[in-house]
C-alpha cells in the first residue's frame, strides 16, 4: 500500500496540489476506453501500469505527487483529485489502505461521487470492512453509478506480475465488465454473490490463514521438542490430515523450505500488521454478525501481540520464532 | 478400540477366564512365524484379521473373550494372558485404549514383560502418551527385548482394508522388521525416529487436524452470515492460501460436500471424543515440555466443551454445528 | 434499554409523530431551570423520574409515543423530537441503546444538534464506542455546545433508587455542572478525564468483570470436580488470592448464595445479551488502539457462542451453567 | 523450593550421603515429640525452623547436605534418609518441589514408607497433582498410616513469619492432629475434604488467580491506551465489579501501588515459572476429570510463552509488562 496514505489523518479532503499538466493520450491507446485509478501505492501503481501495458488509457491521481509521477511517464494522465478522475472517465479501480480513506476517495468533498456520471463502474479493490462497501455501494447509486468491492489476494510481486486473484461483489450483471479490467491485472476473477462479498471472501480466506499458521508453527515446535525433524514431521502432515497451505506451501520453520520468507529471516511476504489489520476486520465483521470465532480472535490477539513485541514489519510466519524459546533462556 | 478397554479399572491385571483350547496352526501358515497379538477391539480385531490374511498365525490376547471368538474361528490361537503369548511368540503387536491399559500389558503381574523372550520385538500401535512409550521401551530394553512405538492414523475402515498408516519410532535397526509385520495391515509405514516420536508425529498431526477443523468451521460460519454461497467459499479457500484438509477433503458444512459426516448428520467418522482424548495428549506433552500451545489448547478446551454438550458421540467436524446459532433464538 | 429503540434500523430520523400536548410546567418547579431527557426506556424512564422527584422541570422525548405516557402523567413536558428538546432546554440528557442510535439523536435530521443552543450542556448515559463520544463532542463544540459522555454502572434497581454510577468524561470546568444533575440519579458521580474516557472506565470494568465471572464459573466447576464443597470452596477463594467480584459478591453457582441470579435460575441480573454487546465496544476499541486482549477476546466469543445457544436471555453468571455437563450425557 | 531438589533426575532413591551426626535433642524439648520433616528448601527450611521454635523436636533430611547445616546449628536432628525419619517420628511433615520428588520420598527405595511406624501421620505440604495425593494415601494405608495432603498459600516472607494458610485434605479425624503443627507454621489451616483437596482448593485458587492478574493487565493496558490515568481506573475498578485481587492488592501496573513487585521492576513475589508449574496441574486435572477451562487453559499458554521469552524469573504479574509495547515500536 502507499505508504503516503498509511495514516488515517492524510485523508483525501484536504487534495489541493496540483500534480502535473494532462497527458495527450497516445494515438495506440485510443482504441479503448480510459480507465481512471485512484491510490498509486505499492499495490495500485503495478497494477495501474498493467492496465497501460494492456492498452488501456489510465487516468490517475494520488494524494502524494511524488506517487504519481513513474506512471506519468508511462503516459497516464495525472489528475488533481478523485472527483476530477471521476469527470473524465466511466470506469474507475480505488485501491487504498483502509476503510476512511474509501469513504474520503467516494464520499469525500473531493470525492469521486461529488462528479461520477450516470452509469459509471466503480471498482473498490481495497480491503475493508464489507459494511462499508455496502455503504458506498448504497451511495454511488444514488448518483446512478454501480459500485463493486474487489478486493485482491497475492501481494506486490503479484500486482507486477498480473497474477492476482480478485475478489467481486457486486450486481450480477456487471461482472462481465469488471471482469474484462480486473483480467488485465490478475489472473483468477472470482463472482462472489452481492456488494460486499468479495471482502468477506477475502476475509475469511485470511482468517483461515492465519489460524493454520499459528496452528503450525505450534505443532512444528511441538513436534521438534518432542524429537522430530522438522523436514519429516512436515512430510508426515503433507501426506495426512494435518496438511495446509501453512505446512505444504508457506512452512514457517526455517530450513524446511526453500523460497519462503522463514528461508530468508522472515523477510519479505506478508507483514504480520496486514494480518493484524485483516483480523481486525474479521473480528469486526464478526462483532457485528454475532458470530463467534474462537481461534480466529485469538489468532488476532496473538498478531497484535507480536506487533507490540518487535514482529510488526517481519512475515506473519514469523509467529514460528515468536513461540520458540529465546536464546540464552 | 474395545469398547470393554475403555475404563481405566478394567485393566489386565485381572486377568483369570480362560478363553479357548489353543488352535493348531494350518499347514498354509507354517513358512511364516508366529505373531503375537494383545488388544482385539475395534482397531485390533481388524488389524489381526490381516495379519492372518498374509499368512501369519496369529496368537492372540484380550481382556474379554467375546472379543477373541471371531479370531478364534479364523484360525488364530487364543491365550489367557500377555504373558502367555509373550511365552510363545518373540513379534507382538499391542492395540490398546489408552497409557494406563498399555503399562498394564507390558509391565502388570501378567503383562508381556513377564515371559518376553530375549530378542523379541514388541510394537505398539495403541495412541498414548510419548513418555509412556519410553518407559516401556526402556523396560523392555531391561529385559533384552525391543519395543517400538507405532500409532496409527486412519479408522476401523481403514484397519479393515489394510489402509491404515503407521507412524513408527523406535531403534532404525528394527525398523526393516517391524515394517514387514505393519505392511500386511496398513498402506503407509514411516519411520518417525527414536522411540515415542511415532506417537508425537500422531499427537502433532491430530493437533493441527483439530486446529484446521475449528477454524474452517469458524470460517465457513462467518463467511455464510456475511452472505457467501458455502459451496462457493469452499472453492475460493481451497484455491487460496486458507486451504486445508478440512475445507477441501472433509468440509463440516452440510451440503457442501457427499460423503463426509458432515453430509450425514455427522454420524461415523471420527468422535469428538477421540479427538478430545488426543488433544489431551498434545496438552500434556506440551506442559511435559514446556511448549506454548495456545490455539492447540483452546482447541482442546473446545472439544471438551462438546463432549460436555452433547456432541461426544458425532463426528469432530460437528463443531460447525455447534458453533451455529440453535433453531428457534 | 428500551425495546422500541433496539433495533439499528427504528432510528431517530423518521421522527414524525406527535405525542401530546405539552404539559405546562408545575409552579413547585419553578425555582429550577428545565432538563431535557431524550430516551425512556427500562433506564432512561426511572432516572428521568428521578430528575422529577429532584425537582427539575423535565422535557423529554422517545422514539416511541407510549414509552412517554408515564413521565407524562408525573408532569414532564414531552416533545417530538431531539431537536425541539434543544430548543427548549439547555441541559440535555440522552440514554440510548447503542452507538447508531446517539449518532442520530445528536447528527440526524432532527437530531440534537440541529437546535442546540450555546452554551448547553449535553450529557450522553449511553453505553458505546468512546470513538463516537468523541466525534459528538467535536461536531456539539462546532455548534458552541459542550459534550459528556457519562455511562452508568448499576441495572433498572440502580436507576430506580437513585444508586447508578456515573463514570463521566468531558471537559474538567463543566464537571460540577454535570454533577449536579447526575447526583439526582446516582449515588457516585466519578470524573475520568476527556471526554470518551467515561465509556473507555465502564468498558474496562465490563471486561474485567466478565473475565472474573468466566474465571470464577471454570474455577467451581473443576473445584467441584475434585471433590471440593462449592460454598467451602467459595469461602477459600475469597480468603485468599483467588477472590473476586463474581467470587465473593455474585456467585455462579447455584446455592452458594442468596440473592443473586444463580439462586433463581439466572434470572434477572446483567443479561449475557448485554454483557456480549459491551465486550463488542471492548473487541472495538482494543482493534482501533491496537491492544492485546487474549482473556479478554475469549470471554466475547464465549458470551457470543452462549447467545446462539440459548443462553442470552439469562443472566451472565449462566456461564457456570454452560460450562456444567448436560443431564444425561 | 530447594533449589537441589528442581530438577526430575535428582531424585530421592540416589539417597547415600551421610549428613552429620545425629544431635541430641535440648532438655528444652522434651516436653514435645519429635516432627520428621523432608525438604529443607527455600519453604521447607523456615517452616522446620518455625516447628523448633514452638518447642517440637525436629529430625530432618534433604537430599543436599549444605541444605541441613543452618537447621542442624539451631537443634534438629539430621539424618540421611527420609527412611530413617519415619523410623524414628511418627509425625512428618514433607516438602518437596513436584510429584516426582514426593512419589520418590514416600515410595522410593529410601523412602518414609520402607519404614514408617504404624499410625504415623504423614503430612505433605508440595503443590502437586491431587491424583498422586490420593496414590501416596492409598499406599500409606497399606502401610496402616495417615497421609494427608496440605499445600499452602503464601510464599518465603510467610513461611519466615509463620503466616502461611494451609489448605488440608484427608481425613477428618485426623485433622486435629494435623492442624496442632500445621499452626506452628502458619495463620490459617483450612479443612477441605477427603484427601487431594487440598490440593484441588490450592490449585483452583490459583488458576483463578491467574486468570484475574492476566485480566487485570490487559484491561489496565486498554484503559490507559484509551486516555485513563492507572490510579484512577484502579480506583474505579476496586469500588465496581472489576474488582479482584489483582487489581486491589497486587495491581500489575508500576506506580500503581507502593510494596508490590510492580513497584520493583516485578522482582521478588511469584515468579512466573511457579504460576506456569501450579497451572499446568491445573490443566492436568481439568484434562483428568474432563473439564473446560477455555481461559484457565489460556492463562496457562501465557505464562508459558512468557517462560519462553525472558520473563521466567520474574513476578507473574509482569505480564502487564509483557503485552505493553517494546520501546522503540
Amino acid at each position: 500500500m502507499a505508504a503516503v496514505l498509511r495514516g488515517p489523518w492524510k485523508l483525501w479532503g484536504r487534495w489541493h496540489t496540483h500534480v502535473g499538466p494532462a497527458m495527450v493520450s497516445s494515438r495506440s491507446m485510443a482504441s479503448k476506453t480510459q480507465v481512471g485509478f485512484v491510490g498509486l501505492g505499492n499495490m495500485g501503481s503495478p497494477m495501474a501500469k498493467n492496465l497501460l501495458k494492456h492498452g488501456y488509457p489510465v487516468i490517475a491521481t494520488d494524494v502524494f505527487p511524488e506517487s504519481c509521477k513513474e506512471l506519468q511517464e508511462l503516459g497516464a494522465q495525472i489528475l488533481d483529485s478523485p472527483a476530477e478522475v471521476a469527470d473524465k472517465a466511466d470506469r474507475i479501480i480505488t485501491m487504498l489502505p483502509s476503510s476512511p480513506n474509501v469513504i474520503e476517495v467516494y464520499t469525500g468533498p473531493n470525492g469521486i461521487l461529488k462528479k461520477v456520471k450516470k452509469g459509471s463502474l466503480l471498482i473498490d479493490s481495497s480491503t475493508i470492512d464489507p459494511a462499508v462497501s455496502k455503504e458506498m455501494a448504497l451511495a454511488a447509486e444514488k448518483m446512478g453509478a454501480v459500485f463493486m468491492d474487489a478486493p485482491v489476494s497475492g501481494g506486490v510481486g503479484a500486482a507486477s506480475s498480473g497474477k492476482l486473484t480478485f475478489m467481486v461483489g457486486g450486481v450480477e450483471e456487471e461482472f462481465t465488465a469488471a471482469k474484462e479490467l480486473l483480467s488485465c491485472m490478475g489472473a483468477n476473477v472470482v463472482y462472489c454473490g452481492q456488494v460486499g462479498t468479495g471482502q468477506a471472501a477475502k476475509i475469511c480466506n485470511n482468517m483461515l490463514l492465519a489460524i493454520g499458521m499459528i496452528g503450525t508453527a505450534e505443532t512444528m515446535n511441538l513436534g521438534i521438542r518432542l524429537g522430530l525433524d522438522p523436514k519429516l514431521l512436515t512430510k508426515i502432515l503433507n501426506m495426512s490430515s494435518g496438511r495446509c497451505w501453512s505446512s505444504d506451501t508457506y512452512n514457517p520453520v526455517p530450513g524446511v523450505m526453500e523460497g519462503v520468507p522463514s528461508a530468508n529471516n522472515y523477510q519479505g511476504g506478508f507483514g504480520t500488521t496486514l494480518m493484524a489489520k485483516d483480523l481486525g476486520l474479521a473480528q469486526n465483521t464478526a462483532t457485528n454478525t454475532k458470530t463467534p470465532i474462537l481461534l480466529g480472535s485469538l489468532a488476532h490477539q496473538i498478531f497484535r501481540m507480536m506487533c507490540a513485541r518487535g514482529y510488526a514489519g517481519k512475515d506473519f510466519s514469523s509467529v514460528f520464532q515468536f513461540l520458540r524459546e529465546e536464546e540464552g533462556q
